[in-house]
């Protein structure tokens, strides 16, 4: 069969109501441009502790291993933060397994989404943030706790930054043509490193200008001149608190998509934000985050653009006629929504 | 003599600017107050480097020992960039020699300042945060880069700990009895360590409000709701980036001041913003950071609190009459916002 194979993660709380809105959107796509794909939806995160035990089950690593893409929508919450192995465990070990090494979370704020920003802005923002995934102090060993002292180890090899160094330049040469690596090289050794590797890197872009920032000037422009960045690339933690403060200043969690990529094999996609276990059950979970979800796998994993172009011009459709989810100031619902949005395609 | 010694570290750029009007604040203020005070001015940073080679001579470190207060403007910049041992390591060794565990950090957000504010904010805002100042990943050894990889430890002992919490949940018996940890414990076993060690120290404070937070999230929290903070707690690197991410939301970075402490010996109060190369030498560096730092000494090293009112109410008017440095919007100079300070004083 050439269907692509697509692997899906509904997980926990919110996570199947938006992963299912998600789904009605591409079958809808799908169906005006002759796209064909098959669904296998597997367990994941809380939902597959209740069922195995395990927050990622092998028959669930398999499912995605031999599929074409993974649709992730979020896991995690109350419910297991005692079990032995919790939901984020088995996030960190898909990234891991999967060797997804590059995250990529973009931050958009357009004229139409400029009134939702917490933040005082006139230029638009438009940049993305290349994080380290699999590697860093999520992974390091020593790993340590004892009765008196603990220990994180973050460890990085020129492998480890090389590779996710190449996907921000080649990403740069697409874009703005500017590469931004954010680190703590006035006082860690392994920032110190990233600026070694990833000037080696920068010399095979000489189109694209390179700099760098410290994490705690980045963490201020992002707030104060977010338009002045293009790509910035940076290590897993930082990359962590970054990527989250940037989807703040969209004022829209709930509507950013994510894509984590390796060298080869599927690529991994999901929004953002978490399971949200306090609106869960309430069918009023913004279904935007995991709608572009959708439209970024079609464009980077099966070369859809066309397909995400017209899902992303549907979404500024809901912007224009307000219906909107509570997090927006609104108050539709996940399907009303995903209904304008499926009309609109 | 009962004079108060007072070392006095203008270090580089605008460091020294910002200092003489910090210092003549503290003699107008001291006038009218019969507070006697000597100074004791030494060399720090990429000042002591050009005289010494050492960012910290043993001089200007044995001059701090025997100090009562310790007040330092800003160090570094491009000049030094490849010296062996750059202004910022001195920073560090400072930390680390007085022993200064504790770093307090004021976000203060008034109606009269929220104009600056690159947030659109309606609550007030009022928070410090505590950074754990002596420890982690600054410190923790093995610290190592070879040509393939390199390697920092964040390492935590129950004590260092336990003493910065302490001081976390002490300030919040004195303001609004709530204390934020922030951490990473879905990953970190340091968090994890954290945890348990603040708990118990919260057990002491009963009358004070505990809660915990993922540093990820509280990035997102300190744009989006940044009033309902009132003392955030957290780790060395952590703190680094949260507190000029809390400084970056007043809008004016040049005027936040920052006190450093131990359980012993003098503390150390500073500007939390740099030397700030690009306008040392224009007279136009914000002086208020300095001021308010002086302030912060009064009250806290020297127990006037009733002369850090007279100061901070004398801030105000440059406000009221708009008589600001280029940060703020204005156009006036650190002589002039300086001169009107000590004229209402
Ligand atoms: C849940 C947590 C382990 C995870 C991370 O820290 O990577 C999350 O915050 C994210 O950014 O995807
Ligand atoms: C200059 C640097 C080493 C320092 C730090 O990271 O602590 C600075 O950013 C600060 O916050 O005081």
């Amino acid at each position: 069969t050439n269907k692509k194979q697509i692997a899906v993660l509904a997980g926990d709380y919110i996570g199947p109501e938006i992963m299912s809105a998600g789904l009605k959107v591409l079958e809808a796509v799908s169906k005006n441009n002759q796209f064909d794909y098959e669904i296998n939806a597997v367990p994941f995160g809380g939902a597959a502790i209740d069922e195995t035990g395990d927050p990622l089950p092998d028959s669930t690593l398999e499912a995605c291993k031999n599929s074409d893409a993974v649709l992730l929508a979020a896991v995690g919450g109350p419910k297991w933060d005692h079990a032995v192995k919790r939901p984020e465990q088995g996030l960190l070990e898909i990234r891991k397994d999967l060797n997804l090494f590059a995250n990529i979370r973009p931050t958009v704020i357009s004229s139409a989404t400029k009134e939702y920003s917490p933040i005082k802005i006139t230029d638009p923002v438009d940049f993305v943030i290349v994080r380290e995934l699999t590697s860093g102090i999520y992974f390091g060993q020593p790993r340590e706790k004892t009765s008196t002292m603990a220990i994180d180890t973050m460890r990085y090899t020129a492998n480890e930054i090389e590779r996710v160094a190449k996907v921000a330049f080649e990403m740069a040469s697409h874009r703005r043509n500017h590469v931004t690596l954010v680190d703590k090289a006035n006082v860690l050794a392994t920032s110190k490193f990233w600026r070694e590797i990833t000037e080696g890197v920068a010399k095979n872009y000489p189109e694209v200008e390179y700099d760098t920032s410290y994490v705690d000037t980045a963490s201020m422009k992002i707030i104060s001149s977010p338009a002045q960045f293009d790509v910035i690339l940076t290590e897993n933690l930082f990359g962590d608190i970054l990527s989250d403060e940037a989807a703040q200043i969209t004022g829209s969690l709930g509507t950013i998509p994510s894509m984590s990529k390796g060298k080869t094999g599927p690529a991994l996609y999901e929004p953002i934000h978490g399971s949200a276990p306090d609106i869960a059950g309430k069918k009023i979970a913004d279904p935007i985050s995991m709608i572009k979800s959708v439209a970024m796998m079609l464009e980077n994993s099966f070369g859809r653009g066309d397909m995400a172009i017209q899902i992303n011009q549907a979404i500024d459709e809901v912007y224009k006629k307000g219906i909107l989810t509570p997090d927006l100031g609104g108050s539709s619902s996940t399907e009303e929504v995903t209904n304008l949005i499926i009309k609109s395609i």
